[in-house]
């Protein structure tokens, strides 16, 4: 798996397709995606203008989607898992994730799709679904050539170690929020453990919630000081500084830009080496501070209490 | 279930009957138990006592106790639980508690009992059994008429969510490490919106900790000076203020003492209230700082990350 790969979440519909080809002419190889982020079938349509102008070829890239909320009983994962591939235009996913351990209630996707968090009425509706259920069919999945991996996402330990009790096929992956703002090592120090790489989401911690109304209480750590001090140091951009951070750590990121400058140079976070010491000081601006919890959707939803 | 219990961890086995006689003349109507804690045989004498001299009535009294890690698989719990209530000398516990969402590997009785964390070779051994084959162990208990109610020790947020998914009797109770040092208001919040009681150990922090060699990296509780001035405020010690602390927001606590004086003092703790700023402040400490945490045993047993 590669360590830096190019996030889908909020890219937008209209330039998803372009934004991916460009991205794999760019260099990028492994793609996130979900069928919550509503741009499966566009980001296809990048993949297959590259793909057909023998850019890369199908094994060169890596893609990782993720199981929805509302598809969580066994009865739907393979359908939708397969519809998914569809939208890519795709026969199989090098990686496929449980993107929250929440269960909730099924909504056809000839309804409405993505479901997203909430009925037809407004709210959200939980269905009982446990997660050994879930991780079955997710291993049928790979029984089935469906997905090469599965994994996990937005888990606490606890669950983990649950699971690994009767996996036939451990996780793989593990993808969390993770920034200087909410550094987990503990639950780092559990994967490494476990043997099980972690993909570090929101890497620029408040900024990718700005645009949502979300993270204006914290201070903003692409403008931070002493990443800003770091990043000088280096020659390198503050957000260059944030993804080093992370992958000299062993951590894998999933940056997103809608900027094609930006695209490029955050995929060129590999090529310095941060100190002991910078290292430590960016992790020392931890405080715990999470931005996507879905407590804040529903109470009852406390995955991470 | 009474707000206010006696714990009876690191109860010597030598004064266990006794105390527990003389706590029930005191008034504790509550024994928090467990297999791990190698006195239950003791603590039946003292309960039958009090019972043959006709101070209370076994329905009187609340008896947890709780499965130890080496009997989460199917075929053991009943046993164990049977064993038990044995050496209680009575034929239901009123709440029997998963002591960990740890399993380990089996050890009989008959070779060493209680087991604690260790095997013969000094090294932890782990055994793979999923909570959802205990918790149906546990349900079988209630069904049996073993026990009257069933909960959980030691578990997070998503753990506790995945059991509500598939349990046919839902945790009534989660026993957790919470004093002001460690606060855990998400997961107390989850508990009270899924109608699970909270009943917090080490209510007094650090102190219980310093006989093991632990706790000792942060400022005694009893002694600190905020608690103090509160204490002094009220005309209440230190332990009193501490215990109300969280009684007074609906927690139920299980304080320990081998001291007759403190013992009786402890069980005084509920004829007064803090005021919303004292309760505040109190929080206020909070730092995160757990003592009892299995990953210091054995680096794979994250199940607080």
């Amino acid at each position: 798996m590669p360590s830096v790969g190019f996030g889908l979440w909020k890219v937008d519909k209209e330039t998803c397709a372009d934004t991916v080809y460009n991205a794999i002419k760019a260099g990028y190889r492994l793609f996130d995606a979900a069928a919550d982020y509503g741009n499966e079938k566009q980001a296809g349509e990048g993949l297959r203008r590259a793909l057909q102008e023998g850019i890369v070829k199908r094994e060169d890239i890596f893609i990782t989607s993720k199981l929805w909320n509302t598809f969580h009983a066994q009865e739907h994962v393979k359908k939708v898992t397969r519809m998914q591939l569809e939208h890519w235009g795709i026969d199989y996913f090098d990686l496929f994730l449980i993107h929250f351990p929440i269960s909730l209630k099924y909504v056809d996707p000839n309804h409405r799709y993505p479901a997203e968090w909430m009925g037809d009425d407004g709210k959200v509706h939980l269905e009982k679904v446990p997660m050994h259920e879930t991780w079955k069919a997710m291993e049928e999945l790979v029984d089935d050539s469906l997905v090469k991996n599965i994994g996990l996402s937005n888990c606490q330990g606890s669950l983990i170690l649950d699971i690994l009790q009767y996996a036939k096929y451990e996780p793989q992956v593990l993808q969390i929020e993770l920034h200087p703002y909410l550094t987990q090592e503990p639950l780092v120090d559990l994967c490494k453990r476990w043997g099980i790489a972690v993909t570090a989401y929101s890497s620029f911690g408040p900024q990718s919630y700005l645009e949502l109304g979300m993270g204006k209480t914290a201070p903003s750590l692409l403008d931070h000081s002493i990443i800003g001090a770091i990043a000088s140091a280096h020659g390198k951009t503050p957000a260059q500084v944030l993804l080093r951070w992370a992958t000299q750590r062993g951590l894998a990121v999933i940056p997103k830009s809608n900027d094609h400058g930006r695209l490029v140079s955050n995929l060129q976070c590999d090529g310095f080496d941060l100190t002991e010491q910078e290292l430590a000081a960016i992790s020392g601006l931890n405080m715990n501070y999470r931005l996507n919890d879905p407590v804040n959707i529903e109470p009852l939803l406390s995955i991470f209490a």
